[in-house]
């Protein structure tokens, strides 16, 4: 299935020259909604996966729907501040700034084998903050998986010595 | 099933006085997580539903499971300054303050059957501005459903015409 015309371009948004890859066109057409999340399912259906991570916000949308077509838990990354319990954290930097993301310290066990899900690979920040802290509780990450890749931020390069999938490539 | 027991009380978070209702615990449950999104889909199945609205961003965890499991376009309605496209917007009251909603104005087409979600109703300010936005559309709320329940909050009581379901009741 073709995904690329699914995903709108906003050019401008959130600041000037910024080309911005709009998901809500894919997620507004159920079959492409439904051939993503199956796909990844199939992807990872005998690789013992044992949790899919997602990023806040927007991987919660992937993340959350793949974690219940393959009956696994769903962990939540998010940014500073939002997750209630004991939390270890990472800063980052974005395109526009520094963040930080957190997750649960109980969220995840040692050895635990999983999947982080995000919707869209830019300079990749985000990303290797999330990994490090998954790598941190002890799991094992079988793969980093993207619906978008901007290749031409090398987002790759920042999550090297990760086996990075992404379905859609962009060049910016 | 019996979720309460899932749900993990975090005592002064996010300030003192509040006890938060965490619902990761309950997401890293597979089976109660996926218990939650099958209740809500075969409460909805003769329904006729034509999309799952999920609101920012523990609402995008299950609404994007349940607009898996259904079949449906999954809408997500975000807060100020998210979303890319053209949007309507409208303002509410927090129980910390006021924030503002968005819906793109393209999510919705006139007469649209849908069901809104989201983890949690305490004061229902969030999920009165929703409905507004999603009214305004022209769709057509079938119900707004919630994991949790506050009910000393009575925030019902913001959502009043709006047929309301939860899974789980707590006093505050």
């Amino acid at each position: 299935m073709d995904l690329a015309p699914l995903i709108r371009n906003v050019p401008d948004f959130p600041k000037p020259g910024i080309q911005f890859k709009d998901i809500t066109t894919l997620l507004k057409n159920a079959r492409a909604f439904q051939y993503v999340i199956d796909t990844w399912k199939c992807r990872y259906l005998e690789q013992n996966i044992q949790a899919i991570v997602g990023a806040d916000a927007r991987g919660f949308i992937f993340g959350g729907a793949l974690a219940y077509a393959m009956h696994l838990p769903f962990i939540p990354v998010r940014k500073r501040g939002k997750l209630p319990a004991k939390t270890i954290n990472g800063n980052f930097e974005l395109e526009y700034g520094v963040d930080s993301v957190e997750i649960h310290v109980d969220a995840l066990a040692p050895g635990q084998r999983v999947v982080l899900i995000d919707d869209l690979l830019a300079t990749g920040g985000t990303m290797a903050a999330t990994a490090a802290l998954v790598k941190s509780l002890g799991a094992e990450i079988v793969e980093v998986s993207f619906l978008i890749e901007l290749t031409a931020l090398k987002g790759r390069e920042k999550l090297a010595g990760l086996p990075v999938h992404s379905f859609i490539t962009f060049e910016e």
